[in-house]
């Protein structure tokens, strides 16, 4: 098999934990792994299955920076930078070209950087499963995740025919579906052949470039003058071709379109983590259904007080009195308070800040 | 007229303030006088009257040390220092001692530290006329608050006859009732002749002293020990014949068992700001009812919220998404936040602070 590289989306902009993330400290640097940032954590789920110079992190160039002074031991040359935000489809195909270039015909496996996954060792088992079955160079592989409960906010993969007799299972894909509404995901659920996309992906560099000329040919060819951008180590055209992409979703653009795909079954603790609420799954819960995710000395104090979420850093106290179903944060230079069901709506508070003039807190 | 004193009682712990006010910064400490503290509003609202050679301060040796930090204009030997809290009769009796042994037969007006009160030019006007009818030595005065609804957190007085023909208008004292329930409350509202106490009094030191001897002979005969101490300096003797004092408040020790009491008609805008609700009096509202009282820095940000309170101090936003009727109050390192409804009860807070040995917290 050929060589593996990891290569890890770290571009998201995380409004919907303002305000404890922000532009320049989105999700992924925020200590929602059991207190340890996001980021580390994907990091340290890679030990021991890609070295670290076959380690590489995508972001853009505010995060770029973050990223150096906070990975000190994360060769910076391994940090690519986006150009500008143009969708995962540009960052799947500059990954591509860099990986290209230095490993040709190498195999990458492909994750966000601000899930919560677990267990480590079940986690790479599945990666080397789904590095195995697109060694073909035909095969894109995808990660589901059985669904526990009918989700309106993650993507479904349905599954037709079991692929190998290999474990971990593996079938072929059927066809990828949107985010559905409650009536579709309970019939999803009910069938038991849908799994959620995790947005974890291998495959060969020939394979993506493949799948990119059957469905996406600007995409293929982009990815193309990006390869000779990077070995002439021509920063001026990387970035010129980069703008130029189509700007899509790696699903969208590429994974809905490609012939054969591939889904691993994979039993894992697996959580996107998308707001305050997710908390609930990777905080610390008191008798009262009090979830708590606290750092940097932050310490809470409950009384009367059911069912609320806190998230605090440093050192302070963050006291509920008679409140419960509410979403408390508190950081350095800010306080965030909103009912649990509307935190998934905060990115609307994130954007009367912006239209009120306090850029200053974004 | 004997020359006027003015005595501010400022022994208050706060707790209905917490995480504003702690023990070493009670209530009269916060900025809840349009940003100024209580503490020097009320000592504003003195000048004209009194000269601060003649104005006193009583409170613990803690809020002793703060005030001097504080208030670095005001003499330190203005200062009488409570050697235990023993409630409102022998703080009385201390500054009573102090006057006597400074300025035989003087008029003392006594007021707490912590009240809200406007404007000031009536609040003086309303005092001279205090000091002139208790200027027989026999008369003890009261300051009476026209109530606006039927409050059940006041002390009530229930005026007789009118007492003469002066402005502002003073009745004699029918009797005080404490504070009532809710049915009785509108009564004293419908009756007409009903005052809020404001525990605002006018007397001689001989006057109180009268009516200490006829009602509470232990609390006079301190008193008067008190006296021949502070002639001799003997701080000792303060303290042990302070501590002997009888613990009562000086409305149910003397007030109530008192021959002669007039009730001076106290129109003005007041408010002894008894917890965070009584912001919605004294603080900003937005148009949607949201009631703020930020300082140091404080900002806040309301999205989809209505008629909450929002107390801050220094650098920090206070955001609010979605959520009505709270108290939201954040300092430099707590955050507390409750519902309106259960604000008077923050005390039970305090209390579990306390039992769960977040004494740093107090």
């Amino acid at each position: 098999m050929s060589s593996l590289h990891a290569v890890i989306m770290a571009g998201g902009s995380g409004t919907r934990f303002w305000p404890a993330s922000r532009q320049r400290r989105p999700k992924q640097f925020l200590p929602l792994a059991r207190g340890q940032l996001l980021i580390r954590a994907t990091l340290e789920r890679l030990q021991g299955l890609c070295p670290v110079e076959r380690t590489w992190i995508v972001t853009n160039p505010q995060q770029g920076k973050a990223l150096g002074k906070l990975l000190l031991d994360f060769p910076s040359a391994q940090i690519l930078i986006e150009p500008e935000p143009r969708d995962t489809a540009p960052c799947v195909a500059l990954a591509t070209a860099a990986i290209a270039a230095r490993d040709p015909g190498a195999t990458m496996v492909v994750m966000p950087a601000d899930h919560v996954i677990a267990p480590v060792d079940a986690f790479q088992r599945l990666l080397r499963r789904g590095a195995e079955l697109c060694a073909d160079g035909r095969t894109l592989v995808t990660f589901g995740i059985a669904p526990t409960h009918p989700a309106t906010g993650y993507g479904y993969i349905e599954c037709g025919e079991r692929l190998d007799q290999g474990t971990p299972t593996a079938f072929l894909a059927r066809r990828f579906r949107e985010k559905p509404d409650r009536a579709t995901a309970e019939q999803f659920l009910a069938a038991g052949n849908f799994r959620w996309n995790s947005g974890i992906f291998a495959w060969t560099t020939d394979g993506i470039r493949a799948a990119m000329a059957a469905g996406n040919p600007a995409l293929a060819d982009g990815t193309t003058a990006l390869l000779a951008a990077v070995q002439r180590g021509d920063r001026r055209a990387i970035t010129r071709v980069f703008k130029a992409l189509p700007k899509t979703s790696i699903d969208y653009g590429v994974m809905e379109k490609a012939p054969r795909i591939a889904v691993v079954d994979a039993a894992l603790q697996w959580d996107d983590v998308g707001s305050f609420p997710a908390l609930t799954a990777v905080g610390d819960r008191d008798a009262a259904g009090n979830v708590s995710l606290l750092t940097g000395g932050a310490q809470q104090a409950c009384l009367d007080a059911a069912d609320n979420i806190v998230y605090a850093e440093g050192e302070r106290t963050v006291a509920l009195f008679g409140v419960r179903d509410l979403v408390v944060v508190a950081v350095g230079d800010a306080v965030m308070v909103c009912p649990k069901h509307r935190a998934d709506d905060l990115k609307q508070l994130v954007e009367h800040l912006r239209a009120t003039g306090r850029t200053d807190l974004l």
